[in-house]
């Protein structure tokens, strides 16, 4: 099984390689980033995409940005590195996983004894661990989550929550990946997501990489599709997990999760712990980031609707704690009644 | 307040002047149909749709074509007057409407007695009537449904069941067009209805035409939409309505039927009584209509996910009856329990 690597590694470390993910499905493009302004362009042109992802980038190629620098002193070197962590941070300071990532390697530089030379490695060997963390997490979420599916399973996703924005197998599709693994028949429905696509666009791709079934819907397909006894089960991403574990992710999954209640069909969201916000109480603490309307208004810069129209562009939805059978994280699967702490680690973390 | 006209008369009953929907929302292009080929072609090409349309342009385009025929005996005149009508009616014979328009005026050239010239102005006035009564029901629907909205409404509705569909002002827009008549403030939220976006492309600009305001969105945003409360109501269209009120409508329909369930707003059906078809018992006796991949797979000939990946794409779903608050027919609002029955009228018409 071929899973797709979003980000890693390239010219023994010299470059960042990276999947440019506009030309998907279309073209599979690897893009090789040198320079600050390769990353900055990457990130924010949305080449590479997911919040972990993203971190993942920004850190390496933060690495490979210095690698370039001719500063001899320390001090000089631990400027440089603040001056780029800011500015890489700040190409998409919504995601938390960026700014976390850059604060990350600049704490690093900081704490690391030495001249530049010693410090860049120090770096490097970070950049490698936040990719290898990303990439364990997601591998453990896969092996949680395949207890919750039957032997030949039917899943529905929704947008990508996959190996495309993180650094290993995803995480909504981490299960999914380790059943194929293991030789298990599964077969993907996969709504294309409106407006922007990720669901036919990548999540269809990268499915199909493996070798993995996938057929693509649209979104408002899903309910008639259930309804029909086609689904098993859903498993969706997550941006933001609340304390009361309502889920910020993207629009669209609140109508799936009503929809696969109406059905009694499981209804799953798989993250990472460190999606968990333990200081945002409930999904009415989250706000929800609107978007520019020409994301519906236009395709190819061709215009959809009349001019005259207004467009509802949120990019996120709140999926109420008590739709969700069970959250499966890096740590265990979770199941309500949901009451994350401080910790960062869910409450009631079981098998 | 200007209601678009999809099909109406030109040149003083020498043409029928359509207006041209693929070019939409773009561009108000008008197209004369002359011939049988420019009335097939209007109708294959989806230049005009909505089975209520179809069935008008079909019965006025017999009229023009065969107003250019010397056919001078009564007998050949007939013979034209029927493989015409077998030619158009076949142009696309799932919409109920078209073939039965086309029987219609086969049937009355059959009983009228004269020679060609005097057919020829009975069938005229037989297509005027077909028009007409159209228009007619349109107005009841609107004027029946106008109780159902409160003083400000904001409404919610999908695909386009509106003037652009029908010879008035619509079905499931009815309503609201007699409302913005009548002064009332109302604002319309407008599901896209992907695949071919009739929503944002027709009913967007339609109601824009007329000065009401609309909002277009994702399908899959309006169950976060009607979270946030901003819906009072929902009206859609029927393509069909089983005995028991199960309604075969537009794709994504049902899914906003358990949301609206969900949030205790009101879910109605809009649709003429003829819509009603008491011979189909329940939903589940109604074959859904799958079409082409392409719909979902391109975009203005580029291709959005990878060829391996296959496609679901019904053309419409069942919401069952007891998701739907009330049915808005022409002859009254229908409550449930509903029970059609065969004199195609709906049983319990009530105010």
């Amino acid at each position: 099984m071929t899973v797709v690597e979003a980000v890693r590694w390239s010219g023994g470390g010299d470059a960042v390689d990276i999947i440019d993910q506009r030309q998907l499905p279309n073209e599979l493009v690897r893009r090789e980033l040198r320079t600050v302004d390769d990353v900055c362009d990457a990130i924010l042109t949305l080449s590479v995409r997911g919040a972990p992802a993203i971190g993942i980038a920004g850190a390496m190629g933060l690495v490979v940005a210095l690698s370039r620098l001719t500063e001899d002193t320390r001090e000089h070197f631990i400027g440089a590195v603040e001056s780029l962590c800011d500015r890489i941070g700040a190409v998409r300071p919504t995601a938390v996983n960026l700014p976390w990532a850059m604060e990350r390697m600049c704490r690093t530089a900081r704490i690391t004894p030495g001249q530049p030379d010693v410090i860049l490695e120090v770096l490097r060997a970070e950049a490698t661990k936040i990719l290898e963390e990303d990439r364990a997490m997601c591998r453990r979420i896969g092996e949680h989550g395949l207890e919750l599916l039957p032997e030949t399973a039917s899943i529905l996703t929704h947008c990508n929550a996959g190996a495309l924005a993180t650094g290993g197998i995803g995480t909504a599709l981490a299960p999914i990946y380790v059943a194929k693994e293991q030789g298990r028949r599964v077969h993907v429905f996969a709504d294309e997501t409106r407006p922007l696509l990720q669901g036919s666009r990548l999540t269809a791709w990268e499915l199909t990489q493996a070798g993995i079934d996938v057929t693509v819907l649209a979104d408002g397909m899903a309910a008639s599709l259930m309804r029909g006894g086609a689904v098993d089960l859903v498993i969706v991403g997550a941006d933001r997990i609340a304390a009361n574990g309502d889920v910020a992710n993207k629009i669209g999954t609140y109508a799936l999760a009503l929809a696969a209640r109406h059905h009694n069909i499981p209804f799953y969201v798989a993250a990472p712990t460190s999606t968990v916000d333990p200081a945002t109480a409930t999904g009415c603490d989250i706000a929800i980031e609107h978007r520019d309307g020409d994301e519906l208004r236009e395709w190819n810069g061709m215009s959809m609707m009349p001019e005259k129209a207004s467009v509802y562009n949120p990019a996120f939805d709140i999926t109420p704690a008590e739709l969700i059978t069970a959250i499966i994280t890096d740590e265990g699967i979770v199941r309500p009644p949901y009451a994350f702490v401080a910790s960062g680690n869910p409450g009631g973390v079981g098998g």
